[in-house]
């Protein structure tokens, strides 16, 4: 027998792997998979909301309806009834929509086919952990974009593109993931003209868009571009819809709304990235539109009542300098400790401790900051967990004030 | 209302994605989709063979088994019933095994972590074009390795690893798309030798090797690794299998059986790329593993069948100089005219007009050539349409041979 000789298998990694990190998300997910912990980490829908019996149902119908061809290779595109749906609810064409296998995998191809190494992408500050991983081996640099509770501060933005040449700007309008915050018309209005201005590409992720529960919905950045004379095939605005947070993430079922030279190029990309969406699900999907806008009044009503319990038992628990955001829709919150010496991160184990954990803000800043932050996912647990939960994590932020312990505990998780 | 400008939206574009092309393949299945082709173009399973009521049935259990965890975010590494029977079967462990959106995944996943701007890839010649279209966003140079009717000519690739370095190695050993050819027993342990010498890595690609329908089964390179004495931990063999080619492509289910330094940074860039395959999707081929090994032994039956009528029908109707392959499993045959001056491409043109398809040989080269070939699925039509088919391609090609005319014709398909 031949030895062989061992090779550096690591030493092979692309540079592009070695910059990839496990990602803090990731790792906290895995400490609160005790079932004792009561998790506002995940974004996970609320589990009883999930339709077991209607795709129990849409699964058979689909079989009956399309038999192999529901098992067999599908088009790159995505099931045209579906893309149909999608581009009649908006006022467009099958032309100007790209299923994806949820909407992770839309960021991760528009990043590939538009993220040059060194092209400025405007993130909000906080923004989206999966986005900046799914961009990341693309080799972008990030510039913050500041916001307030209003979101974006587009004053401030046009200001900075005075003087900062922009590729891509990411923002998330609805109910913003890590915030909660909503961007208003008037900024939406004035972040579409300036874009427009500076030719620079708007990614407009919208998970949570139909997820709300309080106050009046707002038109889309994507629906305002063409309200104010760019068309389907000209408008700068990418839209990025999903399935996962209205009927069902672990079917993965997304899309992608934009401008032909734009979806022409994400066909190529997907095909090389696994080649389609898969068929069945996509069908089960489109058998389920029928229900959705019983499903999503269902997802509404106990969200709304799932963030009112939670920030009522932040107001009775939490020290008073402690500051939240209250979304008028979504999955998250935010909160802020008054001092910025606290590390949210390190304050963890101590969470955990006390059974309940959360997500460190500091994860969701592109470059740096927010440690004094956490992120809180109000819809995956009961309302009694709610209370539990906030009144240990409101323990948990007592004692890190008393001691100062947590600012110095080196802990990464 | 404001005017707004329109932003260059084509300018905007990677240079990565300028580099994307339309592929052949795709445009060719367009040409094709009229409902009176014979096409051979395809790499469709048997419509006949995929399990519908069996999917069904499954679905039902896993509902009933899982709720609405069969609807939920699921792990990244995929559902561990799943990996720990791959495992099993293997004689590894489920930290060997990733589990993938479909093989085409697997293949762009390790190209994002393994392949550097200008890092050296060993194709065959002609090779899988899914495989060149994962890899081409990540910047390879490809040198394409020689072959015969044994597959990689192994002499021929340790000379040119003289004075080549090389980071990567991509090969189908079994019934290789497109040519049908599998590597002998001999040179799969030349190769394992070799590549461990040379410290490069293997891409083991083996969608197929279950597709056997004639001659003995010859160990995976994965397998031989672990025999010569490296161990899943060290092994440079990286194996990618699938469940679309033996149970439903339309499921998108894969894996791929790697050691830990690269199995460790899948995870981080799948979590980027889609977060994780679709959890019903996973449930459901678990669920199905059990009849696997009579739903192989059905359809070997019937792809020998099929193979068999499509090479007596050429054996009668081709002109003696045409050479083809005669492959002992999978799902394709490779067909040489003799003239090096016919176009298989420009020739499409006329096969579509005596209503028959094939894939022209040209798009599987990396760096060009075979022209004067094509790529013949003999699994998704029945035998009377092969035998019909048959015929309709030999008089295209005896009409090319007579007037020369296919030379001449600048048609792209």
């Amino acid at each position: 027998m031949t030895s062989l000789s061992h090779p550096d298998l690591a030493g092979a990694l692309s540079g592009r792997a070695r910059q990839m990190t496990a990602s803090t998300i990731r790792e906290v997910l895995k400490l609160t998979q005790q079932p004792d912990i009561i998790s506002f980490a995940g974004g996970l829908p609320a589990a009883e909301l999930l339709p077991v019996e209607a795709v129990r149902e849409a699964t058979g119908a689909v079989l009956d309806r399309y038999g192999s061809a529901a098992l067999q290779y599908g088009a790159t595109e995505g099931h045209v009834p579906l893309r149909q749906w999608i581009a009649d609810r908006a006022g467009i064409t099958p032309a100007h929509v790209q299923i994806v296998t949820g909407s992770q995998q839309g960021l991760d191809l528009l990043g590939k086919i538009l993220i040059d190494e060194g092209d400025t992408v405007l993130v909000e500050s906080p923004t989206y952990l999966g986005a900046l991983q799914s961009f990341q081996p693309y080799g972008p640099r990030y510039v913050q974009m500041p916001t307030d509770d209003d979101g974006i501060d587009v004053d401030a933005l046009a200001e900075m593109l005075q003087h900062t040449r922009a590729k891509l700007l990411y923002a998330i309008p609805n109910f913003q993931n890590p915030t909660g915050r909503t961007l208003s018309l008037e900024r939406r209005r004035r972040l579409v003209e300036l874009t427009a201005e500076h030719g620079i590409l708007v990614l407009e992720d919208d998970p949570y868009g139909e997820l709300r529960f309080r106050g009046e919905a707002l038109p889309s950045l994507y629906a305002l571009a063409l309200e104010m004379g760019l068309t389907p095939d000209t408008s700068h605005i990418i839209y990025s819809g999903s399935f996962s947070k209205v009927l069902a993430p672990g079917l993965r079922d997304a899309w992608v709304q934009a401008a032909p030279p734009i979806t022409e190029k994400l066909v190529q990309a997907k095909q090389g990235a696994d080649l389609h969406t898969p068929t069945l699900n996509q069908m089960i999907i489109t058998e389920l539109l029928p229900t959705l806008r019983q499903q999503i009044a269902r997802t509404v009503g106990l969200y709304r009542e799932r963030a009112d319990v939670m920030v009522r038992a932040m107001q009775a628990a939490f020290p008073a300098d402690v500051r939240y955001t209250t979304p008028e829709g979504g999955m998250f919150l935010w909160v802020t400790l008054p001092s910025a010496d606290v590390d949210t991160t390190a304050l963890m184990v101590r969470a955990v401790e006390r059974k309940v954990a959360y997500v460190p803000g500091a994860a969701f800043y592109a470059l740096g900051g927010g440690h004094n932050t956490m992120r809180l996912n109000f819809t995956a647990a009961s309302p009694e967990k709610i209370v539990q939960g906030i009144e240990a994590l409101a323990a948990t932020i007592r004692e890190a004030g008393e001691s100062g312990a947590a600012a110095s505990t080196p802990v990464v998780v």
